[in-house]
């Protein structure tokens, strides 16, 4: 057999039609064998999608991808220089399927071809279009690690099996002009029009892909020296590239040999691919960042940044909004932890330019492109992938921030822009309901400090959140410390607990009769309430619950202290929940007597200070409503006036 | 004066430079009198978004537009034959103010440039190129509406002032190749480039816009006769067209003679607008289907629906899913309600080809330029806006809905291929937070019916909601009647209250100890699990939650009786709260003591039944949860077995 080698022979136009060589005799041996597997158990899979046209189609000119090109070794599937074949559709599977089937002397066949469970699987099936956009992440992984560590330690190709179909959704036009932008000459998709598309219409599709940098090129993918020649010539290539794969000419696939009918060729894939990986592990030995390289691959924090982090952080502070003091623990992490990638829509640097580390990824309005790209990103492994965007378009990531917790992988997002006022765009479009749709999803943790401090604890607790993606949600405001006021003499009982458990007492009471709970800026309006409570004789803690998801993993007995259940069996203290938002969910932390301060509407056009005030929103108003639930009517002078009277 | 026709003379371009007419002459007087608005009060605006330069270089444009071509008139900006003029984004606002300010003798500043507030004013700002999508429904519902009553009544145009970062956002995309396909030709778009775009950025955005079945057409936006011919190829063009405003040449404004610098030239836009109202409103009066286009406009029902539908609808039953007599339901509506227009998307009419009514528009995997469209066919008005799409794929619905939403317009959304096991795509995707982020979303109602009666209660109920859209979440399993089981003696009491109340007792019990509440398929769960707990001897009672917001808005005695709170200082019966999906919000129903069964986490990849049983959401795991609480021991033969012994 001829040697394996990752690099292909150019062949001129010209030859096309010269005999076959003893390799692409193989390969087209193997396409009968891969053609012959799409026809047998994996049909049924097939069918239920309507993809059978479409799987034959490509079946060629994956096999010659496989044979010929692509690093693959099924003895280390998940090898971090290994290319990367990602197949996000159910309905392309039979043609992984089969292709693993070809390249392994003992193929497994129990292992279901399923994320999580097979190596091979790059990526979970998710809405058309979103893997795109996880296959531009992945590529993106690699340049930026290409460019860390160089070509001797990565140096692999991202390879996806699109459909036509996901070539006109929003999120993959989107990832599309990222990729072009961006110049990921790695990242090459595979597709081929499915049968009942109108080629003018799949002419537009490709049309759409060269207007956003990308080589677009048509394929004969009946003609192996065709496939071949593009193949190579995508290898060379200095865009992204799209392989069309249409189908002209006679079939050409050989009978099988009948003596291959049981057993099957065997494809040279797995050796090429175990050489490759050797070589590469040698490289590696050599290297001279090989404990860095590997620490990252591994996902692991460099030894002392527990210490180093907050130093550095607190020596570059700008600001005190949380906005400000994240995008700063942004920064100092990026000088400790070089594997951190930032992209940044324009939603989230607005007003925050210079906060901005550098380098980071600018990904303009493309924040749904963006957010598939950073799923992909810490799909690839290897980096700790960050993105930042305002809050406000969270919306518009939420199904490639879903993939992400659905695939349990970590990124970070920092939601810029958070509260009231939205000067930009304006018309009342604040984030309402955002909130509570970003709790109710499994595996994400949603934090939202309310000042330096509690941005610092937010930060940290983020990045050890183990169950996947994190949210810090941050407003540009300035903010007061809350936590000034802990140990306050007047109240007789100090705070409990901290805000790495997601929920604490940030100003205590003894023996209190109302629990104000708040998120973000609410917290300070808490503070204050509790203020003017205090000055009518009524004893109030303030808890700040700045994740949900990580005070609800405490224990039953701390959540209990904090908010104030420590007896069972008495009425507990009336609990006010207060936050910018919609109430939908507060049910939980309130019980069924609580009351909810916030906003039961979209907001409205004006600055932060008037909207507060028309939702009620205002230490004054919280005061009025706990005095109006307890039967206590306010005076207006107050209980600490009155002891100035003789 | 000249005569102000809605026709503009079709300039040859070899009199591009002739002398100006009386006309051209009055435009250019004008755009300097626009232009010297720009730079007074309303610059401020400008600055904080940094369109300036954008302002100013569509400014000739829009005031030769306005002039010359748009259907406005001040009197009744909202006349349903009036050209709609479409401002998505805050920063162009200030085009929009000087337009009115010039185009009205007596111009109203006091109102502001609000959607809602000012008539003018056709749609809220939203996130980048969500207006497009928007405007691209106004089109096709002009298409639509032409198409029904003739160009004698509808006969207007869809005029967007979008900037060039809309054109790169998915949204926008989506709706673009939407709009290409359906060849929506009275659709305009004008856009330059922001003074930062790099040319070639522009240049593909163009293109992507022309492979996708646009017009494109470079207009020189400091010549006069260059925008007059380019107007009047829109005019006549059979495609979608995208303006494209570039600067060439010296800057065409002529100084302002001193007599109007005070008042200002005044455009013959009223003039013209009062005149085609005019003229329409004795076209309408002639119209054979006045009563009907009223009615529609109106946007009330036609007399008698309410007994109609349900029999039209009963006629065409072919199924028992909750999909199925939903479909059915629309299809009857379109018979008895013409004005009813749908869009669906692929997701939705998989497994459901034969039940989407015809006539519909077809969107393929373009779900977010889909439900953005809808929105705008419900700005438009005249019309009863429907969509179908596969529930999953709401989240990439859902920065659209919300636009929706905000505005308060009525959108129904049918969404298909609800529940827990998906053959298409599969990978354990199926819904589990999107219930409960859509519950958390102001005015939008969400229905989920349990059976095909609760269907029909719950269609009715959907629409009639009046603050803004309604959602009916539909499942295509076919689905056993719970009903039926009402009356049972055993249990000694019957249900209470109806599923157009959002929630109803289906099941009553006498002294209940247990309530179930639940909704959708899971209702039938409940019913199981209550006869199988009165085999225990335990009285549960089953509550059909089938719309949270319409149960929400009942008389608390109404809730307190279907909940089992009859008196409120007893403790109440045990509440356990069953739903496929996740437990969010869920503490709002079932207080501090519940039980919630459902979906902690994604689902996984195996047929519905698998899905149901590992996450414990079956009759004897939800019995086994009960006694469990009650501290009862189940006893494997049940009560009722043993009462047989001697």
């Amino acid at each position: 057999m001829a040697p394996h080698t990752a690099s292909i022979p150019l062949l001129p136009q010209a030859t096309a039609q010269a005999a076959l060589s003893a390799q692409d005799a193989l390969v087209l041996r193997l396409a009968t064998a891969a053609r012959a597997l799409l026809d047998g158990p994996a049909a049924e899979e097939a069918t239920q999608n309507d993809s059978t046209a479409e799987l034959h189609q490509l079946c060629l000119i994956v096999t010659a991808l496989w044979c010929r090109v692509l690093r693959y070794d099924p003895a280390t599937p998940n090898w971090p220089d290994r290319d990367r074949f990602v197949v996000p559709s159910q309905a392309m599977r039979p043609l992984l399927r089969a292709m693993l089937h070809l390249s392994t002397p003992e193929p497994d066949a129990t292992t279901p071809l399923d994320f999580g469970l097979h190596p091979a699987v790059e990526i979970a099936p998710g809405p058309a279009g979103q893997g795109m956009a996880s296959a531009a992440g992945m590529a993106l992984a690699e340049e930026i690690l290409a460019a860390r560590h160089g070509r001797s330690l990565v140096n692999h190709r991202t390879w996806v099996l699109a459909r036509d179909s996901d070539l006109l959704t929003g999120v993959a036009l989107e990832a599309a002009q990222l990729a072009g932008r961006f110049g990921l000459n790695r990242l090459a998709v595979l597709v081929c029009p499915a049968p009942h598309t109108d080629p003018a219409d799949f002419s537009d599709s490709l049309a759409r892909f060269g207007a956003s940098g990308w080589s677009v090129r048509r394929v004969n993918a009946r003609s192996l020296p065709a496939i071949m020649a593009a193949l190579a010539a995508t290898l060379r290539s200095r865009k992204p590239t799209l392989l069309a794969c249409l189908s002209d000419g006679p079939d050409p696939y050989p009978p099988m040999p009948a003596e291959e009918e049981q057993t099957g060729p065997w494809s040279p894939t797995a050796r090429r691919g175990a050489s490759a990986r050797r070589s590469w592990l040698r490289r590696l030995t050599r290297h001279r960042a090989r404990t860095q390289f590997e620490r990252e691959q591994a996902g692991l924090a460099p030894p002392l940044l527990s210490e180093d982090w907050p130093r550095l952080w607190r020596h570059d502070l700008r600001g005190n909004s949380s906005q400000s003091v994240a995008l700063a623990g942004l920064r100092a992490l990026q000088t400790l932890r070089p594997e951190l990638a930032v992209l940044a829509a324009n939603s989230g640097t607005s007003g925050a330019v210079h906060d901005i580390p550098d380098p980071h990824w600018s990904c303009g309005l493309q924040e749904h492109g963006m957010a598939g790209m950073l799923g992909g990103m810490a799909l690839h492994g290897g980096m700790l992938a960050c993105g930042v965007a305002g809050m406000i378009t969270i919306d518009r990531m939420r199904p490639a921030l879903r993939m992400t917790a659905l695939m349990r992988r970590k990124v970070l997002y920092l939601l810029t822009n958070d509260g009231l006022a939205l000067s930009d765009g304006g018309g009342g479009w604040q984030p309402v309901e955002q909130l509570a749709s970003l709790r109710a999803m499994p595996h994400l943790a949603v934090f939202r400090p309310a000042c330096a401090q509690e941005t610092f604890a937010c930060w940290q607790a983020a990045l050890l959140w183990p169950e996947g993606p994190a949210l810090l949600v941050l407003c540009p405001h300035e903010m007061p410390d809350p936590g000034q006021s802990t140990a306050s003499s007047e109240t007789g009982a100090s705070g409990f607990g901290s805000a790495t458990h997601g929920g604490y007492v940030l100003r205590g009471a003894r023996n209190r009769q109302v629990t104000l709970i708040a998120s973000g800026p609410e917290v300070a309006v808490a503070v204050s309430a509790a203020r003017l409570l205090a000055e009518q004789g009524v004893r109030a803690a303030v808890v700040s619950i700045c994740c949900w998801e990580v005070f609800a993993r405490q224990t039953e007995a701390y959540r209990a202290t904090v908010l104030g259940d420590t007896q069972p069996d008495t009425p507990s203290a009336l609990r006010v929940g207060i936050e910018a938002a919609s109430s939908f969910g507060w049910e939980r932390w309130l019980g069924a007597n609580g009351i909810f301060i916030g906003m039961d509407d979209f907001g409205i056009s004006a600055p932060a200070n008037a909207v507060y005030e028309r939702f009620g929103i205002t230490a004054k108003a919280v005061c009025g409503r706990v005095m109006e639930r307890l039967g206590v009517v306010a005076t207006e002078q107050g209980s600490a006036h009155e002891a100035d009277l003789p």
